[in-house]
């Protein structure tokens, strides 16, 4: 009996996606078991169905056998815990397949696709047609999928950073195999469908972002035709405590819409890792970094306690005036403010020598990071930032970097603020003495994600090779995520780590909870993920798993 | 037993509410009953609570009764049904005595306020404060609720004008009385809390937007910094087909956020009902007022088939190049393109007859259109629009306009077209001829109301004491709802005569059901108002209410 709920329904799906699509090769499975970070559920199969028919007839299947799925887009929720599943004894649910480009609109600049089309499928996409629209991106690897990270409502660096913010028209099949889609997209022939986001009725878009209440199979993304003129700018400050002025001066610019996209703020700790490994002969073997020697590195690698990167768009007097309106409100509170546009970046590449004579500035080592971070502000997607989890490794990162595969150590945690210079530095201090304390670097971000918010990454890395560091890093991670929330930080995101907590009971996690109870009345979809529910097929199932695993 | 219901929870509210704010008074509930259209539904008493947990109160009475209730903000949903109930047989909860501001920032740019809270109030308080910021206001009157239009997800005229895209922390009274919290509001002391939309998990915001599902007792109100400089537009085009060719204009400007508000695109017919009342005298005394003599008005008033306003907001360089690019992109396409700021409004005020002569505008008669229609894109609350609600009346509108109480016919319809010219001149033309076919005049306003899309607004105005008209005017607009539909173009928003049609049979309707079953057992809350349920409460109640009122 236990076994045969499983063995049943991968038989029946492996019939619904074909043989080749149900697999269950241990390799297979032990790559879908790891994450960045020391999970322990198992995975006792992977289903990868090629379209919404089959999306639903699985679910139905799980339905019947009262066994939980879990789908995932590309699954490369690096940090958050990568494909692994929330809940033990989860069949994965692949919809890597279901990669097609549905329709594309350049006159009112949307794409609708499905969940396994990736960052670089749609930037190519774009550019062999010429189209002159651009896509926002992430800075997690050309291979995420779009509509993964817009349900986790990721962000990029563009205007349309804000991924959950533009988007409409989802495509949804629910636990029990139904299928939705909302906004005007559920009326027959709707013109306005991918165009106007809250139809008519109750908006319900909201409810499949960050949840297990059902499965999106299609989504419209809004695009952002390209300005005439880009200028991407670059600026630091020397000590910690200038992001409290920073951000203040800041606020205002994002606010007007002077500065249209989501300027991003990294400490010393985060550019020195996208440089560069962890410095092991100059730190004399130990971790973690300490400030003296930061400060040395600040110095020889000109960084700043908090550098800044962010980009004007629009005409040339547009721009033109965005940064007179930046360098005014900078001034005093930044310094080495540049600006940089593709003329100059060609000139720069070419002539970095003379360059940095005159400007002062280490070109030379700067454009290698400065290249993937500018692309990022058009939305180019780039695999660059993904070298830096293999910050605490003993041997450089691979040409195929594969941190899951690597033992790379990556746990995110993603607090945010509002956008305040006095909040600004307390969380990011906060954070700074935690991770410190437990003996890591604080590589942290802030990004100017809406008009009046900061989100906050803090990254916790670290080598999962070595003994007790996954045990290590996950307490620094509990610690920090406790202790942001009692100062009145709450993440933008969950990881797989803080998942198990489940919300504070209340009338609000009742709420969650009966609606996950009338949407999925056998738990099979995604349980654990975001939202907890009595669980009657994970609690099954843990049985189960334990049966098959031991 | 059928009365005991009613007057028990009448005598429970009124307890809880005091007795003054529990209203059976008949001429107060003829008011409550009555709308700019025709409706049926009685309201058999009003309860006005004071705060939050006597709304609490009122929802658990009603649930112990099974009476249903029906919250109202202001009730000014002129055009859409006023305050009258969707459904036969409710209590009126009217939240108007719930009308304070709760928190205000001015650095992060918000204001947290109850549903009683109106945009006047709203207006004066920042006045008072001598605040650097602006709010968004409709067009409908200084008295209406900010809540009551943002959750029914209306939109104003300022860039903040789409209401419900820029709102968060939305406290919620459930059917059941319990009280949720959306996005980080939830969490004790969360600092982002009326910052950041989404929170944490699935986003709950849009389940209370035109629904059922919950009374919306506070919310948070993003507000706009004052810019540095403002300066409005207008222009025209001369014929009903220009539209066309103006939409695919003005998309790319309002894309690339050169327009940042919502512009306002009025037909002549829209202009001249906000200029005068019906030309009784010239037309005859027959109606409807047709082409040939419209194309007269058009020549006289000297406004085009198509009337456009918006605004450029910035600092002066960045109003400049706006202003630049708007010239070009309407340079034979629009005519009378013509600029205005406070100074230029002073000086033609002041001197009328000279600038007349000058820029051959005929000012003087303009003038008292412009100055509302100018303040409304700086957030400034006015009541003039009122005004074309007395359209087809004979006498002019009194001092104090109350077009509930002075038989004033008004039927709004507002499909959503895709930015885009086809669909915008399809739209227009078939509403145009629909109108006209049954008697009205199409009164059509077009808005840019976000990047991609128009928000098209059909006025059915006429006389609701002329005998006949009624019927006359709700078959237009049936007919209207159904054909627009027919050619894709659903409405943004429905009045209560849409309403009652309920969604169409399928999953999406399932769901919805299923969602308001599970929210409200009992049907108590606003019952048929957007989703429709099995609905035990009202069915109850509309047995007793024909007895009431036979």
């Amino acid at each position: 009996m236990a076994f045969s709920a499983y063995d049943a329904s991968l038989a029946h799906m492996a019939a619904v996606v074909g043989p080749g699509h149900a697999i269950t090769d241990a390799g297979a499975l032990r790559t879908a078991e790891t994450a960045t970070f020391l999970t322990h559920q198992h995975v006792p199969g992977i289903i990868r169905p090629g379209d919404r028919r089959e999306v639903q007839e699985c679910v139905r299947i799980a339905n019947r056998f009262r066994v939980p799925v879990y789908p995932i887009s590309s699954g490369k929720n690096w940090g958050y815990g990568s494909r692994v599943p929330a809940a033990d004894g989860c069949l994965l649910l692949d919809l890597g397949r279901m990669n097609r480009i549905v329709d594309f609109n350049e006159e009112l600049a949307y794409v609708t696709v499905e969940p396994g089309v990736t960052q670089a499928q749609l930037y190519d996409f774009l550019r062999e047609r010429g189209s002159n629209l651009w896509m926002d991106a992430t800075g997690a690897s050309p291979e995420c999928s779009l509509i993964g990270n817009a349900v986790e409502r990721g962000f990029g660096h563009t205007p349309y950073g804000d991924h959950f913010a533009h988007c409409c028209g989802l495509e949804v099949v629910l636990p029990t195999g139904q299928v939705v889609e909302t906004g005007f997209a559920r009326f027959p022939g709707a013109n306005a469908a991918s165009a106007y986001r809250w139809g008519v009725g109750p908006s319900l878009d909201g409810l499949f972002s960050q949840s297990n209440f059902g499965i999106v199979t299609r989504m419209t993304l809004w695009l952002m035709p390209a300005p005439e003129y880009f200028q991407a700018y670059y600026f630091r400050c020397e000590e910690p405590e200038d992001v409290s002025a920073l951000i203040d001066a800041l606020r205002p610019l994002r606010l007007d819409h002077t500065i249209r996209g989501a300027s991003h703020i990294a400490n010393d700790y985060k550019v020195l890792s996208a440089l560069e490994q962890y410095p092991w002969e100059r730190a004399g073997g130990r971790t973690p970094l300490r400030e003296p020697l930061m400060r040395e590195f600040r110095r020889e690698l000109r960084i700043g306690a908090w550098n800044g990167s962010g980009a004007l768009y629009g005409t040339r007097a547009q721009v033109k005036e965005a940064r007179r309106l930046l360098q005014r409100a900078l001034r005093g509170i930044a310094s080495k403010l540049q600006f940089l546009d593709d003329r100059m970046l060609r000139v720069a590449s070419a002539f970095a020598g003379p360059y940095e004579m005159l400007t002062g500035w280490r070109l030379q080592r700067m454009l290698a990071l400065l290249r993937p971070v500018y692309g990022l502000m058009k939305g180019i997607p780039t695999a660059h930032p993904l070298a830096s989890t293999y910050w605490r490794k003993r041997t450089p990162p691979p040409a195929a970097m594969d941190p899951d595969r690597d033992g790379c150590g990556l746990l995110w945690a993603s607090p945010v603020a509002p956008a305040d210079g006095h909040h600004a530095h307390r969380l990011t201090a906060l954070a700074s003495d935690i991770l410190l304390d437990h003996g890591f670097e604080p590589m942290i971000s802030l990004t100017m994600v809406t008009e009046r918010s900061l989100a906050c990454v803090v990254s916790i890395a670290f080598d999962r090779e070595l003994p007790g560091e996954d045990v290590r890093a996950l307490d620094c991670y509990h610690d920090l995520m406790q202790r942001l929330a009692s100062d009145g930080y709450y993440p933008y995101r969950l990881g797989l780590a803080a998942m198990a907590g489940g919300e504070q009971p209340g009338a609000y996690s009742d709420l969650l909870r009966d609606i996950k109870d009338m949407l999925d009345p056998a738990a099979i979809l995604a349980p654990g993920r975001y939202v907890n529910t009595e669980n009657v097929a994970s609690e099954t199932v843990h049985t189960l798993v334990t049966k098959v695993s031991s």
